[in-house]
C-alpha cells in the first residue's frame, strides 16, 4: 500500500451479525454467554462511582471462588492474558533474581521471555511438546539455585496438556514463590491456589469464563505481596504496578485511589461470567468440561486422529489433536469456518499444520457443540 | 475484613439499569453512544478471522483520519489510556535515553514517572498547573542535552490545559522525538499529527470517542519505528512491543503474526465510535466540543465559578473550574451525584477540594447536557 493511500477518507465499513457469527471452538476466544453479552451494553458507570466499586468488590470475592482463594489481592488486570502474565513476572522479579521455568510448550516459552525482560535469571526446565513437566526435577532446580521464584503453566494451550500441580508445593518446600498461569485452566479444570500453596496464578477472560478477551483475573498471596514490597527497584511497569493497582482495588484503607481508568464495560462482562460459573457450581462446570471434552476426544479417536497429550495429562475444555494424513489443515479448516461457521484452531510451533486445537470452553462446553463439530469434520472428509 | 471472610461462598450481587444510569461529566468516562453499546453486545470473532481483520484494517484506517496520520502503525493497544503511554514510553526508551518531558499537570507527572521506569534520564521542564508549557524552553532544553525524545500532553485532564502545539517541530528541529499524550485530546480538539512533526501520539477511548475505558489508539511515524528496531536492548514490556504488535496489527507482510488475543469486543466498540465521529465529520466535532464548552464555561462564569486556565489555553472538552466560597466539594458532588443522578470529577493533586472537572466529551457533549449540569448546581446551592 503506497503511504498516500493510507490517509484516503474512506467511510468505515459496516459489518452484518452474520458476519459476526462463528461457533468458537478454537483455543479462545471462546463461545460468550448470551447474558454476559447483555452486561456488555449496559449502562457505563464512572470507575470511582460507589456502585462500580460494589460492583469490583462483588467481583473480587467471586473471583477468590474460582480461584479458591482467601487472597485479598485477587482482581482483573486490565489487559488480556498475557498482560496478565506480564504482571505477575514483572512484579515478582527485580533484575538479577533468579526463576525456574518449565517449558514444555508456547506459553511456557512466553513466560521465560517475560521473565528475561523483566532481568531474571532464568533456568529452563523442558519436558517435550505434549507432555506434563517432572515436578521433582523443577524442585531440584530451584533448590540448587535457591529460585526466588518457580513458574509453570496449568493448562497448556499449545499442547492440551494439563499438568498435575497438587503435589509440587510440597516438593518444593517453603521458600520459592510458585507463579501459575492458569490462562485456560480457571474454570474448567480443578484449580486451588490455596490448598496447593499457589503464591500468583492469573488467568485470561475469554477461555473457560465465558467472556470475551480482554481481562486477565490474576491472585497474589500475602508472601507474595510482601516480596513485592520488599523490593529494592521499581516495578517496570507502572501500569501493572500491583502496589498501585491494589489501592485502587482494595479498600481495606477505606479509601480508593485512583490509577488509571478501569475498563467499565469488559469488567460489567466478567461479573457476569464468575456469577454464571457460581450460579452452576465450580465443579459441576469442571465436570461438565471433563465430560464434554472426553466426548469429544473420544469421537475424535473413532475418526482417526491421534491425541497430541496422553489421557493421565490430557486437558477436557481444549483438545489438541494430530491430524490423519487424508486432512489437509489450512483446507480443511477454511472449509469448517466458511462452509460451516465453526472455527478450531491450528497448531503452534512445531504443530504447525500437523495438529489442530479444538476448544470446547465455558458456554461453548456443550455434547450439542461437540457433535456439532465432529458433523462438521464428518462433511468435509 | 478477617481472611475467613474473604472466601464466603456469596451468591453475586445483581444490579438494575436503574443503578447503573448516570450522567457522565467528569473527566472520563464519557457517556457512550447508544450504537456503541450495541456494538460491543454484538458476536464475537475470533482474532484472526478474517472477518476480524477486516475490522482491524478498517478500525486503523478511521484512527488515521482521526490522526490525521498516514502512519502505517496505527492501531489500539489492548489496555486503557494509561497503557498508550506506556507503550509509547516504553518503546521510545531505552535505558540512558534522554527525554525532556513538559509537566503542568498530573499527566505530565505520569509520563515521567513512565521514564523513569524505563530507565531513561529525564529532565523536566515545568509549568504552573493551569497555564501551558513554554515550547522555546522545551525547545532549548531538548537541543542543550540532545535529547532523544521530547514528550508533553496535548489536553491536559487534570488543570483543563489545551497545550499550543503547531509551532513545537519547528523550535525543535528535526532531531528529536515528539511524543503527544492526546488521552483527552483526540476527537475533542484540533490535533494534527503529520502537519505538527509528532512522532508518536497516543488516546484513550474513553474520552471524547464515546466509547467505554479499555482501548488507547496509538500511532507510530516511521522514523519512531525505525527508532524502536535500532534499540539495542529489547522493549522491557513484552505486552506493549511495538514491533510483536506490527506483526499482527499490519498485513503489509501479507500474514499476521498471533501476539496476543486481541480484545474484540471493545475493538467493535471503539470500531463504531470512531465511525460515528467521520459520520459527523472531525471537523463539525471539534466545532460542537468547542461550542459546547464555551457556554457551560460562560455558565460556569455567571455563577461565581472561576476558570484553572485561562481563556487562550483553556480546552472546551474538560473544563477545570475553581470552586465559589459557599460550595462544599464533596456535599455538592454527591447531591449531584444522588439526587440529579450527574457524576462530575474533583480536583486532582493540588487542586484536590478545590476545584472540578467538567467533561463534555463526545456522545455527551451537548447543550442540553450543559443545562442539565447548570441546573443541577443551581438546584444544589
Amino acid at each position: 500500500m503506497m503511504r498516500e493511500q493510507l490517509v484516503l477518507s474512506l467511510p468505515m465499513r459496516t459489518f452484518t451479525d452474520d458476519q459476526l457469527t462463528r461457533a468458537l471452538h478454537g483455543p479462545g476466544p471462546s463461545p460468550v454467554a448470551p447474558t454476559v453479552l447483555q452486561a456488555l451494553g449496559r449502562p457505563v458507570l464512572g470507575h470511582l462511582d460507589p456502585t462500580f466499586l460494589q460492583i469490583m468488590d462483588d467481583l473480587s470475592q467471586g473471583l477468590r471462588q474460582l480461584f479458591r482463594t482467601a487472597n485479598r489481592m485477587t482482581f482483573p488486570v486490565s489487559g488480556t492474558g498475557s498482560a496478565g502474565m506480564e504482571a505477575a513476572v514483572v512484579n515478582l522479579i527485580e533484575p538479577g533474581d533468579t526463576i525456574v521455568i518449565g517449558v514444555n510448550g508456547v506459553f511456557g516459552g512466553r513466560m521465560a521471555e517475560e521473565a528475561r525482560r523483566a532481568g531474571a535469571k532464568v533456568e529452563i526446565v523442558e519436558a517435550e511438546w505434549g507432555g506434563a513437566l517432572p515436578l521433582g526435577e523443577l524442585a531440584a532446580r530451584a533448590s540448587a539455585i535457591d529460585a526466588k521464584v518457580v513458574g509453570l503453566v496449568h493448562a497448556e494451550t499449545s499442547t492440551g496438556v494439563e499438568q498435575p500441580l497438587a503435589e509440587l508445593r510440597s516438593l518444593l518446600g517453603d521458600t520459592p514463590l510458585l507463579l501459575v498461569d492458569s490462562v485456560t485452566g480457571l474454570g474448567g479444570s480443578q484449580l486451588e491456589v490455596d490448598a496447593w500453596g499457589i503464591d500468583v496464578c492469573y488467568s485470561g477472560s475469554q477461555k473457560c469464563l465465558s467472556v470475551p478477551p480482554g481481562l486477565a483475573p490474576i491472585t497474589f498471596s500475602d508472601r507474595a505481596v510482601a516480596a513485592v514490597q520488599a523490593r529494592e527497584t521499581p516495578v517496570q511497569s507502572w501500569y501493572l504496578d500491583t502496589t498501585l493497582l491494589s489501592a485502587y482495588w482494595d479498600d481495606s484503607a477505606g479509601s480508593r485511589a485512583y490509577h488509571h481508568t478501569a475498563p467499565i464495560s469488559m469488567i460489567y462482562a466478567l461479573h457476569e461470567g464468575v456469577r454464571l460459573i457460581l450460579d452452576e457450581g465450580l465443579e459441576a462446570g469442571w465436570g461438565r468440561h471433563q465430560n464434554v471434552g472426553t466426548y469429544l476426544q473420544a469421537g475424535l479417536l473413532e475418526r482417526g486422529f491421534d491425541m497430541v497429550a496422553p489421557v493421565d495429562v490430557r486437558l477436557s475444555q481444549l483438545t489438541a489433536t494430530l491430524l490423519p494424513s487424508d486432512i489437509d489443515d489450512a483446507t480443511a479448516r477454511n472449509r469448517l469456518l466458511f462452509e460451516h461457521g465453526i472455527e478450531i484452531g491450528g497448531g503452534l510451533g512445531a504443530l504447525a499444520g500437523k495438529a489442530w486445537r479444538i476448544g470446547m470452553m465455558g458456554y461453548g462446553a456443550t455434547i450439542d457443540a461437540a457433535d456439532r463439530v465432529l458433523g462438521a469434520i464428518d462433511a468435509i472428509r
